[in-house]
């Protein structure tokens, strides 16, 4: 993929937690980067090599917890650095502002910022000229399966979500559903003008009801693990988009095509719909 | 199909109704049946032959709204008659009973029988001697659906409902999908044992609760016509059941097997179950 | 929605056939517009009016087989007209270029037009500046389920089709499963990169190939009506878009819309899916 | 779950396969079970402690390459002992022969037996009194979704498979979509009558013809796992039956049920569907 060009160093922030480690595959697997270095403040891998933890083979990188002389070595490549965090709600504040501080673009995975947190990194990053990804789904599939949704809402009236999850998740509806919901009732239309008058016989059969009229329903099952539809329903047809996820792998295209439009930023973005 | 065997007089009662018209149609082709009569209150009809009222070939039947007559008529034949009853909740009762009067065998769609009538009815054919049929239901998809689901419920814990159907319909859940959840709890055991505590951010997100802990989802939009899902859930595997019905055509093999089973019965039966 | 406005001039040609007695329903019950005339060469139906014909109230509005006098007298309206065709291949070429003579704008959904009858209509509607929409499929929902797989293409890089039809559909695979695998081919990609060399234990199993390595499987069975779904796979994730037909009022959406849009155009415009 | 009973002793034989460990972990977390042993001919294991081996708490049972000892001493234990046996095709034979001579019931996951060895082995259980259970698939799923097909096919005379699985799997159709078709076959009946005369515009569209007329399409794409669909058509309706398979914990059910089982038997038996 890279002729001439000098592979991509990137930085693991989050290196032993479960999206950290897909990561470091991912980024070795990758022909246009190159894993630079692996962050983690689990003492149990301080030491490891980063291919080893992953039950690969080594990679030459060696597990730290001292973050900033990383990003600082890293800031003297030719090539400029990504750093990806899969952290922690308390820290990834702190991982932002000091890797855009070393000139490392941050691609940023971490849930928890607020609002305010995120104001400041994006003027920081402006008055750095420095692009930085916030990503809070990195799933390349829901993000086109949400768009073509939008997209279909502008020729259909009527529309439901069904979410369907294990049964050790606790919260209903989703969190994506809510968001997916949320996308369609920006279209600026109310949904599902009434027929008849309804009558629930056992109280929420009808599901729940979301902004603009827009129904969610939420089925949690064992064997089921991530699932999504959104149906749209017209005169004689009906128009389904159904997003399955069955492993966190299905995040990696979403984290590299992520590493490598972060380089081509001058400024923060939030969401991975604004760069598909 | 009938070898040295003389057809099977079937009189259709409520012949003009878009059931009767169906049934005109099913008999009409059934090697093994013929049409001996068809009665219809709807005095724009009267006079028409049946088969021309379908917008076929004539079939030599006129139709009546004299249904004594006809029954005693049907009563002298060979071959013991059939009278199949897509009515109204007034009428089936009085129609029910004249026809076991007569030794016409009842094969009964039309719903709005009370208990007590039934049971009248039950003790009237035991008398008589005369088998009848009272059929709510006569998918015989659906009712293998059921079954299969009954079967499943011994082997898994975990089971939802989701019944989907067009927004012109006014009741949640559907009739078919509160008989599939009572037919599961009569398996005596509590489904959908919790793994965690859930929080619906949303009231109605997990659907309504019918007995032993079964939840129904209710999905109504213009496009769909009629389905139903049950799906069971353990770990590592879902085991989906759908059933579809897209057309009224669906209940007539329902039909014609209730035709030919009556014949063989010497008392009532409810449910098309109890003849598969 | 009309406030202000004059309705739009309709004349359905084809008027006593499935699809030109939807179009009358649908026109008829459109704000925005007003039924001009029917054209049918059935003499059966010749002198009906045409909301008779459809079974509803009389529009006032007799058909006929004369389509010159008609479109001449259209001509003289104050609101431009517009003529949808729903005819047959040995006619509709003379039918379109008489409406584009008479300054009435086409919107044509009977197939058969060669690529040399498409040139000279496209040349003569360019000439006379006047509006043409020529729309194969006019089913919004699919021309949707097309552009959204258009844009997952870009994404993954495996994909196949499953088309479903009743078992009357004698030709395999769906013209739309055909026309929607070219669509995802004009991607310039190939799909489907082998991971381990496949071995069919029984020919046919895999489908057929269509371009760029597609793979279409084609289901017949009697219940089904026309379905189609698109199923896009990558790791751990797989993205499916689907949908049903139900009636072909599925496809009157698409109509008005053409109707509508065909006034503002000047040249001749091929698929519904550049309308959108 | 055991009241004054005391628990079944298993040896685990493949401890140290995939399978084996699942088995481990589900014998150690069922009440009425103890591991007793566990056999792997892998020396890394030997004398890891098999709870430890699965990433778990000790269990007190060390892996061993000996399986003749472990039989011998398995049978002087007061409760009668189960092998379940998830080891290779070229050593299933004689570990299944060695555990029916020290009175062993063996449950047997391995597949490879010739149906000569399986003679065999059901008359030296025959003469053992000794039961024998031989699964090939332990999925209570799919077996009760075979079940329910075959109990359709006596209602529906056309019927399709479809069978989805990830892209790493080479042979298609899938042994299980195979199996199901023979089953249906078995009913004696020729399904799918013609209605038209099929025209495959692209080889291999319909899928390949199984048994029977039966077709099977065969999916195969990154993102899925194992999944399963017979679809039931007739007039106006669609049944389908679709398992999903996420996780080899699913097998576990069946495994624990058929070591419950074996107990009771006094001959081989083949087929999870035999004691369901």
């Amino acid at each position: 993929m890279t002729v001439n060009k000098l592979p991509i160093p990137v930085v693991v922030n989050g290196a032993a937690g479960k999206m950290g480690r897909e990561v470091i595959e991912a980024v070795a697997a990758a022909d246009d980067m190159t894993l630079y270095g692996a962050i983690d403040r689990n003492p149990e891998v301080f030491g490891l090599d980063a291919g080893e933890l992953i039950g690969g083979e080594a990679l030459q990188v060696t597990i730290t917890n001292e973050m900033e002389p990383l990003l600082a070595a890293a800031s003297q490549e030719k090539e400029p650095g990504v750093m990806v965090d899969f952290t922690h709600p308390s820290s990834v504040y702190t991982n932002v502002r000091a890797a855009i501080a070393y000139g490392i673009r941050p691609v940023v995975g971490t849930t928890g910022l607020s609002p305010k947190q995120l104001q400041d990194l994006a003027e920081f990053a402006d008055k750095a000229s420095t692009g930085c990804l916030v990503i809070p789904n990195f799933s390349i599939g829901m993000v086109l399966l949400q768009q073509a949704a939008v997209q279909a809402s502008q020729y259909f009236e009527h529309v439901e979500i069904i979410e369907l999850h294990h049964n050790q998740k606790a919260d209903a509806p989703s969190g994506t559903a809510l968001k997916t919901a949320e996308l369609l009732a920006e279209m600026g239309k109310t949904y599902n003008p009434p027929s008849v008058e309804e009558k629930e016989h056992l109280q929420g059969a009808r599901g729940s009801l979301a902004e603009e009229n827009i129904r969610i329903h939420s089925i949690r099952l064992p064997g089921l693990i991530a699932h999504q539809e959104v149906i749209f329903g017209a005169e004689g047809q009906v128009y389904t988009l159904r997003h399955d996820t069955s492993d966190r792998k299905c995040y990696m295209p979403g984290v590299l095509l992520s590493i490598r439009k972060v380089l081509q930023l001058q400024t923060l973005i939030y969401g991975l719909e604004k760069i598909l």
